[in-house]
């Protein structure tokens, strides 16, 4: 348990909760600001890859920079709730790659206008915490 | 409606809905690494007051740069979503300060072992979108 009272949870944990999970988000730098944006995800080889169009969120993404990124869910009335959060690099995926072959079929957008563009991030760490109840965050 | 196809909403719809909303995340610098950290947030005079324990949450919220802050809210079943998102400067609530009165009330943090500070952030400014759909994150 960590100093909060959540249990600590392993790599192979982390990635199974971002494998059950299709919301997450993603902090870039947008005009020297610091900027969170929901991303509708997948994971392809670990790697998180999400979809997004021309905008804020794209060129934020894609300054060099490493992002961060997070996804969690809770649910207040049975005290349960995890947290998964890492960092890396975030690059465009190459149209006709095989990660993108792959996410197209994985990642769901939301957005009523298609998504044009797939980022990846290659996470250099990750790191979770959790606390009781299910797992599953999208049952 | 923005280039993605979702309403964009006003400052007072954004705050409107953060102020029935728990859970959120706040964007900080660990060691020089972007990290986003979920919070048990509420808002007291448009500020978005989470409480959290020592630790890396609270130093790097209190280190003196602009943070994020970001809530969001998705049902993929009706294609419902929103998200608000906005950044300032976070400093440590004073004990026994109006806001700490308030925000003891109506932040109610999830983790099992009683969270000692209270941090609120100044947003300097609110940022939001939705896509169709009920708007109550947690009827």
């Amino acid at each position: 348990l960590d100093e909060a009272g959540y249990e600590v949870l392993d790599e192979d944990m982390c990635y199974e909760l971002l494998a059950e999970t299709s919301l997450g988000r993603v902090g870039v730098n947008v005009d020297g600001r610091p900027a969170i944006f929901p991303i509708n995800f997948a994971l392809v080889d670990r790697q998180v890859v999400f979809s997004t169009g021309l905008g804020t969120k794209l060129t934020g993404a894609l300054s060099g920079a490493v992002v961060a990124f997070e996804a969690d869910w809770a649910d207040t009335a049975s005290h349960a709730a995890w947290s998964v959060q890492g960092c890396g690099p975030a690059i465009l995926v190459e149209p006709g790659s095989e990660v993108e072959v792959a996410a197209r079929v994985k990642v769901h957008a939301v957005a009523p206008v298609p998504r044009r563009f797939l980022v990846k991030i290659r996470l250099s760490y990750v790191s979770g915490r959790r606390l009781g109840g299910p797992i599953n965050p999208e049952p």
